[in-house]
């Protein structure tokens, strides 16, 4: 891991952006915390520039309560090289969206699957590298971004204690019995009006989950319209679970 | 409105029973309020000895942000008279759920288009006199308690400016049109495995209600097991609509 640029935002975060291998992240830490902080890892669709405003925005929202966030690429998205499976999965899907017609389950294994397969280590290995820096100490949170990308890391890595998932984006049928294994608290957002989004899927994959505490937000507003007031919520999910 | 009793409480809540007309009632209010205070109204499945302890903490909660609380006793309830219909309907309801079979509609029909009929104004009457007095001011949210009289309230009192409704109870199929013509703000509290209630159906009356802002919480637990942090999310709730 190795930092490429250093800010300070105004709000007395520390903004470093670093690259780990070939891959690029942001870090940001709330530069007053007096002991090692809690940190969140905040998942997004890929592309890191062009979700920039509303990554540092929750990154604020979150040095407020004292925690650390970081994020890192995608595979095959933002400056990473492309996949061209990935590419033809991603158009396949957008022409059945477009065409209003059913999302067929192998579409969603080809363009989800290698994604998650290739991401969640990368994912690991930055928490690898971001618990050995002296200012964060954990325990580790993740929030957002591709909801199947979350849900593995909730089953296969132990670090992560509380996890804030984003039902908005396609689960395969395949990762459904992973569900059921994923026993850490869980606070799952879904928009009711994504017109993008299968809801009936969202609310099966809400009742798989194997977890003791989990907890589902529906609001409205559309795949992008999350309310404001959910931030507040996430932070105290957060509080409750990782201080 | 008679006031009967009157007790401090220890965190400085002032707690009054009353009676309006024959339907008994308990007013609580923050003692140290320098203005007149928004109201919430506290619904219940009916019995206020029995549901007391629980209305007096949520009432002390909602005091802790400067809302006043008030609750009346429901028709056929506590210490009011018996209705023999409501009575028969219920035990047919008991019988069809311990056998496991579907809830006919028409007993679900029988046993709360009656009471919601009978509550809901006698509910208004309280607000009246509730609002005559120098303590109270405005706005009004409703909480909880049975959701067809929630439902009906947020319907026809326009004095409601928001409203937390527990999806815990039927509704009937008839009031789901009216569930259509609700818009104010709501905040609908769903126990996911809640054994004795329709999930499906919980679903498709939020689905239903015409709010442009909705919120649905779904937890685990059961039907008594809803998680503590529900309560400051309710505070927050009406923070943001009644203050």
């Amino acid at each position: 891991m190795q930092f490429t640029s250093e800010r300070h935002l105004d709000d007395d975060v520390l903004e470093r952006e670093f690259t780990l291998g070939e891959i690029p992240g942001i870090l940001w830490t709330p530069a007053s915390a007096p002991a090692p902080a809690p940190l969140i890892l905040v998942g997004h669709p890929g592309g890191l520039r062009r979700m920039y405003p509303r990554l540092v925005a929750r990154a604020r929202h979150s040095a407020a309560e004292g925690f650390a966030s970081a994020t890192i690429e995608l595979p095959g998205a933002g400056d990473r090289p492309r996949s061209a499976a990935a590419e033809q999965a991603r158009a396949d899907l957008r022409r059945a969206l477009e065409a209003g017609e059913p999302v067929d389950d192998e579409i969603v294994d080809r363009l989800v699957l290698p994604l998650v397969d290739k991401a969640v280590p990368e994912w690991r290995s930055a928490l690898d590298a971001l618990l050995a820096l002296r200012e964060i100490g954990g325990p580790v949170g993740y929030s957002g971004g591709v909801i199947a990308i979350g849900l593995r890391l909730a089953v296969v890595e132990p670090r992560i204690s509380a996890a804030l998932l984003f039902a908005g984006s396609f689960v395969p049928r395949a990762m459904f019995e992973e569900a059921r294994q994923v026993t850490i608290p869980l606070q799952v957002l879904l928009q009711w009006d994504d017109d993008g989004n299968d809801r009936q899927m969202a609310l099966d994959l809400f009742d798989a989950f194997g977890s003791k505490e989990k907890t589902l937000h529906a609001n409205m507003g559309g795949h992008t319209g999350v309310p404001q007031f959910e931030g507040d919520a996430g932070n105290r999910f957060f509080v409750r679970h990782l201080t």
